[in-house]
């Protein structure tokens, strides 16, 4: 038994309460290694009545592991547990000091999730994992108003996205193309920022509490979300409390006042004056751009209002979440209580931080419900686009991904696979839809939520920033039509099976050198078995089943299994959706 | 290269602030499997400018591994990072996501510490890391005013201590004994509950804001504190806050007015009338004492009562913090405010959990400063008093529990060999004092806080509740003196320096199959090596040092080393404390 990679640790994803009376628990172990595991778990206070082993199974594995879990529902709320590991006859007790070659004799040295206390239990919002993500980049969807066009802003669509120039995109576009959102299918806008600055993505606030005028204003916004919500679809908008611009009024007052501003301390000022030095600033930025002064969200004055103002949207204009600019940069007590705020605003709030790397820290029900998860997109690229990983490695980065996580937290992940900070998805795939196609069909079918960056339903292409920024194309000639009713259809699918939402996840196929996966979403009301070829051969997939007939989802045709097999044959790139059952 | 034994996740004891501009970074490989490894780090704005390779030191072992650690001190506050393996000519390097066999082309998916904030960097006061506790019973320690004695109370120390009866100790009867508990030379104290309940041991509180008449009141205990504070001891008292008593007033309205109680939901009540049903209670308690009904601290009303307990007794009388009673059961949100309420009223007060297990939860700066080291005193009593333990397996639990936690938190750890919930360490060693001295002589020249509980120090024994809560011997003739002189001196030794204190911990030799244990304490100001034989015979141990003169600070001799080699020899149960230098 390979005793030193057993790995279990209380808490994040190994011990956690899913809701107020279920307690996870999930152990690793050395791929392929142990064939049985049991937690031994009861309360402590009554060990000898309540103690029992509950059997664990696979939830997932990687390249090194393989990752069990089981739940538990302890009467009284506090579970004492340790894991029995077997390898045939051979056993091992692990408890929280040793592994033993016999149970242990009492409670005292296994591992404790003390009680559920239900402030701590991570809950996300519900609506999340039923809603399906359009991120707009609000200069560049539509221009609705021309009278609020910057100076000096250019035709709509009638040059190449720079850093620095506009086209009028705002508000009231976005409201005269509602029923073109509608006929999408999703039901939830991620807006990046809408608040009053000097460059046209609006990372740089100046002010916290107006619209850009460039966009509209608060009454704009007002009924935006208002016509939106009439629709069934959520309005998710764009904080960026790590920095603010260089233009925000405080900042100003430092840069004219120096050590005498009031607002000195409102940033991190390493010395003055405030001026870059060789590349670097005198003072935090978020990177080291100058036009983006970092907040010191520790003094209790920038805190108060930078609260206010999220605060503030929430019950002006009804929005129901807060995306996070730099969200890993800021500090965890600022955010603590900034969670305290928004939920007390609206206790159904999503708030959802941009982090790039592993985000346990941010997900334990104490700051937010989901992050941006890159590492989902990471691997989807490296699968289906880049083609640098082979469906096995595709499976077992996804395992990895899987079991790092609360289950509540995989569930509203919220998983993109490009955005305005990356080449649009077509891009990356040098153009070939088989492929983006195949990676939005993943994306549709996989635990968590999914995003559309605007445009990319109809297949407009562009590089990395500012590429990937280019005027919505309004000119439905040149529209993919196709690639259009793909996206439907997939919104339209996801939408009807709760499975594809919130059902178990698990893979039976993983072509180790290959591109065939096959994997099975599964809950209380329909199993549902894909299959996908990544491959530029046509290809057959047989997997083991337990229904007999099976109904692919996409085109209505009946497959039926032979002696507990499902054979499916699939073009170059071409996939299945079977639901179980005629 | 044993690849499925290497671990490091981000955060907790794997990377964190140590302070703010230093940042710790750990990583746990295969025992003696890896022979270098190095952190590569740089910041990832300014990857090429800023990336280095630093060294990793051992920092621990247990059975099945080795611990790595180095610090980081990154310019920007921002650190992004990876590691190198080497095993002879064989290198990989781990990143988030992979182990490779070539250096990353590019820090994107390497591990990340995005910025130090200092807000939520963990830093327990710093008076903790200098403090040696005294724990004192008040119902047991002394009875300095008998016109206040709860009816029935047995003249002093005149019976066993039992459940239920009382002997009247109060707050006189400690400020009768100050000079008793200056001349043993701690320097703070310890107190279990002091508020008015019902039982002997107190933890059944009736009312948060009034001291029990039976040990004083308000005044006396101000008067307690302040001629504690001018003697240079600090005090901490006990906070029972998971649960009450069944006289605390809300919970005698609930049992009288049940459904109608406005405190209906200050408690946990499953169903009514409030009463116990085959040994459980119809209402949460603590375990399933129906003296003790379990708090709901998720009400905000009862979390208002309870953070306004917290801060009128730091405000009144200036204590010096709270000892919290079955801190694990009580929900992370409750601490987070109880911290924040705290800390306010008084920066520097020390915040200590009661948690029996891995704590790593509460001690990462929003919670707790420490807690009850209870897995230490295990280890203590496996090696040097049950012998359950040689001393190579004590050097790994030692090894495992220093690589747990960031090195604040074993800084100042609550390290205590026996308690009122525990038999006494003397009856613990069924009456052997060699074994006792050396498991305290281990307690003070190890990292954290030693607390001594009252009476140890004269001899005192008792086996568990209530056998360990005797009254407090005065009768000078009764004392051990040569007890009471050991712990005098490793008082001192304590004091006097600083590398026992929080200079850096090493084991030099631990002993398979055996007693034998050398380890080197070491700080900016000096080197200190001890060597103890836990063994019933006499021995030598022998282990490589780099200074060649040493001098015995228990009793002033001089050694020598001889080639690098110092060779010590120690009888039965003996010790040697050995400062390098003449």
């Amino acid at each position: 038994m390979f005793l030193e990679a057993i790995y279990h640790r209380p808490r994040k994803n190994w011990s956690y309460a899913y809701d107020g009376t279920t307690i996870h628990l999930r152990i690793r172990t050395k791929k392929d290694d142990i064939t049985e595991v049991y937690a031994l778990a009861g309360d402590k206070y009554l060990w000898d009545q309540t103690m029992e082993y509950i059997p664990m199974t696979k939830l997932s594995s990687d390249e090194m592991f393989d990752y069990w879990e089981c739940e538990a529902t302890p009467p009284y709320r506090r579970l004492k547990y340790g894991f029995l590991l077997q390898q045939g006859q051979e056993k091992r007790w692990m408890t929280e000091y040793d592994f033993l070659t016999e149970p242990p004799a009492n409670p005292d040295r296994l591992f404790e999730y003390p009680f559920i206390n239900p402030d701590d239990v991570f809950q996300p919002p519900a609506w999340v994992k039923d809603a399906i993500f359009y991120q707009i980049f609000p200069e560049r969807f539509a221009n609705g108003d021309t009278s609020n066009d910057p100076e000096g802003a250019l035709p709509w669509g009638s040059a190449e996205p720079t850093p620095k120039n506009f086209f009028g995109g705002d508000l009231q576009g976005v409201i005269d193309h509602l029923d073109y959102i509608s006929e999408l299918g999703v039901n939830a806008i991620y807006f990046t920022p809408l608040f009053t600055a000097t460059t046209n993505h609006k990372y740089d606030t100046e002010d916290y509490l107006e619209i850009d005028p460039q966009f509209g204003d608060k009454d704009t916004l007002k009924k935006l979300v208002d016509l939106c919500h009439a629709r069934g679809i959520r309005v998710l908008l764009d904080a960026v409390f790590n920095h603010s611009g260089k233009t925000f009024a405080p900042f100003v007052d430092v840069q004219k006042n120096g050590m005498n501003s009031k607002y000195k301390d409102w940033f991190y000022v390493r010395s003055l004056p405030l001026e870059v030095v060789d590349g670097i600033p005198t003072y935090d930025t978020f990177a080291f751009e100058p036009l983006m002064p970092k907040l010191n969200t520790e003094n209790p004055e920038v805190r108060a209002y930078l609260l206010k103002a999220a605060e503030y949207w929430i019950k002006e204009t009804g929005i129901d979440g807060w995306r996070l600019d730099v969200a890993n940069e800021v500090g965890h007590s600022f955010w603590r209580e900034f969670r305290q705020v928004v939920k007390k605003a609206n206790p159904d709030a999503y708030i959802l931080g941009e982090v790039w790397h592993e985000s346990s820290i941010w997900l334990e029900g104490d700051q937010f419900d989901a992050v941006m998860n890159y590492p989902f997109t990471n691997a989807v690229l490296d699968f289906f686009i880049n083609r640098t990983a082979d469906a096995e490695k595709f499976s077992f980065m996804l395992g990895k991904q899987l079991a790092g996580y609360p289950r509540q937290a995989s569930e509203v992940m919220f998983n993109l696979l490009d955005s305005h900070d990356t080449a649009r998805l077509l891009t990356q795939a040098s153009g070939d839809k088989r492929l983006m196609k195949l990676a939005a069909m993943f994306q549709f079918t996989y635990f968590g939520t999914p995003c559309i960056y605007y445009g990319d339903e109809i297949g407009m292409d562009g590089g990395h920033d500012p590429g990937c920024r280019k005027c919505m194309e309004w000119d439905e000639t040149k529209h993919d039509k196709d690639l259009f009713t793909f996206y439907q259809t997939l919104i339209k699918l996801r939408k009807e099976h709760s499975a594809l939402r919130t059902g178990s996840f698990k893979f039976l196929h993983a072509e180790k050198n290959g591109g065939k996966i096959a994997y099975l979403r599964e809950d209380d009301n329909e199993t549902i078995l894909i299959a996908i070829n990544n491959d530029k051969a046509g290809n057959t997939i047989t997997v083991p089943v337990l229904d007999p007939s099976w109904t692919n989802l996409w085109n209505g045709e009946s497959l039926n299994a032979k002696q507990g097999q499902l054979t499916v044959k699939l073009p170059a790139f071409g996939f299945a959706i079977l639901k179980a059952g005629k």
